[in-house]
């Protein structure tokens, strides 16, 4: 129970203290992924009107979104990111259901004393969530899944890699 | 194509202009699944030390990020929230990977003149990043899925619910 | 205990919805007195370097605070504010420990669902907040005290007059 | 010297009381010229690596800008804007002293007590900014320009048309 | 005079500059006390419905005002806070008044060129006008007073420990 | 066109990876100039009412600007200003067109692994839209132009300053 170390003496959540801990290069890799329509996947891809705008804004506001962490997640320690980068990888085969999948990965790097993983699943995430803002109009049934840390490197924890 | 409406004549992405559109009470429920191990499941909700609070931090700025929605999904509309409500349902039933799942939904309405989809997704979002936040030393694994509208009333659009 | 409106059935914090509430003109007026040596109000007042800058900048602080207040209040809801103002009266007589003392006075409105009261309370003590932050360098003892809810009008509950 | 609006009795500033005026639809358009050499120009218009993307970014950090004008200009009243979009368009041939122009436009809807003429400019002028910083590392001498409100409709004072 | 070093040589306000400064661990520690009727404290500290959800709320947003602070405060420069901890204090037995009062204690540290003491008083005022705000429809009359800067340490001002 | 270091190997944006840069002191001067009718400038610089208060406003939000330049930005890394100074200048013999100008300049120091420019060049864009919006009432026509850095010092690309 004590790895739960995000609260004080009195059982209340704070944001612990990592004064003691070293500056170092950190890394982290987020994904998420969105189920949607063959047809809205085509849209957006290849889609005469936007020609590849949906993406040129989900990555924007992911990027901007990796920025606002520490004012979205409460605990979260403020930190200078020092790149973000985001990838979009498309799954055009449909599953089961019929639905083909976007991924989107997000890859964060900092240098500073703690680790930036929040970073990398909000900044997937709020890209995700963008891609549905512009897409909803005509497929309102879009499922973002799969949101989960692929891996991370740097700090005293050491690097982590998500077994799949 | 042209239900694309985020886009202008050139192609490029825009805030479409809804200053025709009447001003009616909207609401919209979203939800966001966490997949984690039982015992974090148990620590959550039955710990000693923590008591409930994980959840109330995590409610706390899922409602908080409801209000944040239009800092974040670019082309939204900035609208005036009359409601955010957050609630929480757990299944502690492993699933064949032998996981957990805690359910936040978040049910969200105005009075306006665009609907309120993006702030539900967003406050169950930003609850279940939290929640991730706050837990990720004891369950680095845990995966955010069927992150999605379930319903929306209000607008010229219509009720929508989800087929499950 | 009912009337703890700012809790859902589970017991948890929720924004409360007003959407059922009547769209009024509403203004609210609060205070913050801070308490300093007589050397620091008459710098503050007199000052031929800074000659009523302290002032200015923390009316700017105080104003642009009120807009932030949804920001940092967890239950607040957000308004369109249709004006703030700030005031500050000095009282020079030095009380029984000597010090002196500055009034902050907000007086906030709008024309919504509820009330400014928040709006107020936040402008006056961001505008303190950043008087004592100018001054800090000579006089680090400052108190902020009496910051409380002077009056407010409009809306259901009605007009309200702090009693002295 | 009554028109300078924004000063309370006292002459400090204020946001002035605007919740006498009529709700009614008003629009701003803005613009802000770019001067940069015509390599530049032509590497963000035809660019063979970034296709545009220059202008999707800087489009997007306007539109996000524009709702974010109240929390940067102090006396600033806070809007729900109705709808926002940027255009860009180039004049390719170069000024007397070689340089080319790529023109920033906003058009900002909204329907309130107030009017969107800061919107507009602040879009113009972060959608500027923006293309400066994406830019400046091939081209560190672009001048931002002409930076002014073309024309506003609706609200007590009335249309006002830019002569040029 | 000369210690007003907010002011640049025009007389006019500036964010000083503090590059030449050591890079020291700093921490400080801030308070404000809240006055309430003995029902309201009784409510905030036993009741079954809301079981310490006041307080919890309070905290996170006391927390998050922390890192908004050079939002807030216009001279105040942005840091890494490396730790925020919140914690209350209630003393029941009522004053001269008859009023009980309930202490929120804030406790911010950093490594960095400029102390934390505006983030101590911020998180400790943001955390005392949340509880207002959630109980504010028992007891309008509630008061935060006594809101002061306890203790500091590190930087080149060295310590400050408050007389009582 | 490999200069254009914003973008990846997709061609999309991202926030450039700087964690092999040197933590350097940089500094950064930007400008931008109003142009206003004579009477403007003679009321913003004697006006008896609001003595010299529009540019204590304009410079707060000048150097609030600074510290929210990342939030607007979408490339722009997160910085910890070391300070931030605004000033004014003005020239108030009319140009042919019978204009005067006000300057305002923005000095902006870091210690960090990038620059400054984007920070100089918001803080003073932001100042002088502020003088814009106090001072639209009696001059709608008012320009700002010449928004440009006028040096830079520190880092790997080394000094520049402006040709006149």
């Amino acid at each position: 129970m004590s790895a739960f170390t995000h609260f004080n003496k009195a059982g209340r959540a704070r944001m612990i203290d990592v004064s003691g801990k070293d500056v170092t290069r950190r890394t982290a890799t987020a994904q998420a992924r969105l189920l949607m329509q063959p047809e809205t996947l085509a849209k957006i891809r290849g889609g005469t009107i936007a020609k590849g705008d949906v993406l040129a804004v989900a990555q924007t506001a992911g990027i901007m979104g990796a920025k606002r962490t520490p004012d979205l997640i409460p605990m979260c320690h403020s930190l200078l990111l020092t790149g973000v980068d985001i990838d979009f990888k498309d799954d055009p085969r449909p599953n089961r259901e019929g639905r083909c999948s976007l991924m989107v990965m997000a890859i964060v790097t900092t240098t500073g004393q703690t680790g930036v993983e929040m970073e990398a699943l909000t900044a997937a995430t709020v890209a995700a969530l963008t891609i549905y803002d512009m897409c909803k109009a005509v497929d309102r049934d879009m499922v973002c899944t799969d949101v989960c840390l692929l891996k991370k490197a740097g700090g005293k924890s050491g690097a982590y890699v998500r077994k799949t």
